[in-house]
């Protein structure tokens, strides 16, 4: 019997690494890489595009996205704050182009010195430029603190969906929805990943969630119940937002492949190389704590794939 | 708008201390339940009656379940593996004795020193008891592993179902399923208590989860799809079984908590008043791991009981 397939996205390299104080060598970042595209990874946001005294992490972002290019098979993602940037991905070879839309005005203006309507129309502009340059890209709008915000606290609902709606009509092809803050909560994901997929339908396609406060899987399964089949996540749970106070650790790739191979999904990916990649990710990022609890706890005994799919 | 009420049980006491290298002294243990009392906790697992010199964290037993049944409006459940300890349990005033119906044969065996059956037997005989000597109490089965093993991997899911059945046929009043090594994951957890709903109804009432691999919170959403309100729980995600190697930590009660106002029920309980108690408990167990996330990353901003329920 076929399984369901589920996609996940490695954002460790560019949300996990963001917020680190050391800065992982080029061809550290490459090997991560590598391996975790070897596990069966195809999906990777590797790199974000911005000025390189604002994120030095991010200086090497050129070379980064040339690189995964170079992988076979890959979809290679990077960040875009603005125009610029996003000329600047294309330039390297990113197939998709992730513009955040803050839902917070508060922290809209901290991330990127903009409010979400002039995001949405930096947005515009990109899409414009792809279609007078012929530019072969996804653009997807990811619609940052969309469950909450440390800076101004509740979101409203209702902005999410239209600047969702906004968002594509700028003409975003994806929209995903982030918990930056690691704020949501499953019944609130539920509600509004249903609201912001009757007002675009499947363009809501991927969701990105924080394990800040232990949620981050049962908000998976809250979104899955919306039907999103596509997640972000983070090797070792790491990850954060420097410009969001409090937040920490996005949902680990290792528990998020655990739950959903468990369930019967085909996220395509193998949970023992993953977990074998703890070596690796250490001596990549020294002294830096990991969260991924499947690679604390081991792979259970007798677990398959397909074990619940084959009972 | 009345909320529904989702009771949580917290089992700190008993699961989250027996593993512990210090023993507890029994002022501590008063203070934790007091305080913990006060934040609206009203159904606690104090103690299990187990000869001292297994488990001599459990010695004082007697003394915490009067303790606890002197404060006024809480529920004292104690854990009892067999007719003597259930005796010794009722003598001190315990209202609901829990008794551990291990699926796992092998866990069974490390556990207890006995089958399946013969715990079931076991469960009969203190029902039997119940009756001639006219004890007020509730008799729980906890039908122990009942989502894998790390002794023997799988569990049958029929074994689960057949043994609800034989725990309410032997005099149990309420079935609680609990995951003791923490392998559940959702799909699983919806299936199984599901099916043991379908044989013995609402008398399957409870879960009891650890997030050893991170799917806790996940499974307890899982379990309320299927009509389940009361979940086992431990302050800070104390815990584990000293007979299942690997194992550590029940759900924390502060993110539980969390999630379930978040979702808008009503648990009864303050969730700052939760978080407040961090340094009693560091202090009650000095260097002990903490693993509640709510406690470290802080509720969020704009948070409200019925934050969700409300908008």
């Amino acid at each position: 019997m076929e399984r369901e397939k589920v996609e996940i996205v490695e954002v460790g390299l560019r949300d996990g690494l963001q917020m680190l104080p050391m800065i992982v060598p080029t061809a550290e970042k490459l090997e991560w890489l590598s391996m975790e595209a070897a596990a069966g990874v195809k999906r990777f946001e590797v790199a974000s595009f911005v000025p390189a005294k604002n994120l030095p992490q991010m200086a090497d972002a050129t070379e980064v996205v040339g690189a995964a290019r170079d992988m076979r098979g890959l979809v290679v993602a990077a960040l875009a704050p603005n125009l610029r940037g996003a000329v600047n991905a294309v330039a390297a070879g990113a197939q998709v182009v992730v513009m955040p839309v803050s839902a917070s005005a508060a922290h809209s203006m901290s991330n990127v010195r903009k409010t979400p309507d002039e995001m949405v129309e930096e947005l515009g502009h990109v899409a414009r430029m792809r279609r007078d340059e012929n530019w072969n890209i996804h653009i997807e709008a990811g619609i940052a603190t969309a469950f909450g915000c440390t800076l101004q606290g509740r979101v409203s609902e209702d902005e999410v969906v239209r600047l969702a709606v906004a968002a594509v009509e700028a003409g975003a092809d994806e929209i995903g929805l982030a918990d930056t803050v690691g704020y949501a909560t499953p019944g609130q994901v539920k509600r509004i990943f249903s609201n912001v997929r009757a007002a675009v339908g499947d363009k809501c396609k991927s969701a990105h969630f924080h394990d800040t406060r232990g949620t981050g899987l049962a908000n998976v399964l809250a979104a899955l119940d919306t039907g999103i089949r596509s997640f972000d996540a983070s090797l070792g749970g790491l990850g954060g937002c420097p410009f969001a106070p409090g937040a920490s650790g996005n949902i680990a790739t290792e528990d998020l492949v655990y739950m959903l191979e468990s369930m019967g999904f085909d996220t395509g990916i193998d949970l023992a190389t993953l977990v074998a990649m703890q070596p690796t990710l250490k001596r990549i990022i020294p002294g830096q704590e990991l969260f991924g609890k499947m690679t604390k706890a081991g792979i259970p005994l007798g677990f398959a794939k397909d074990k619940m799919a084959a009972e």
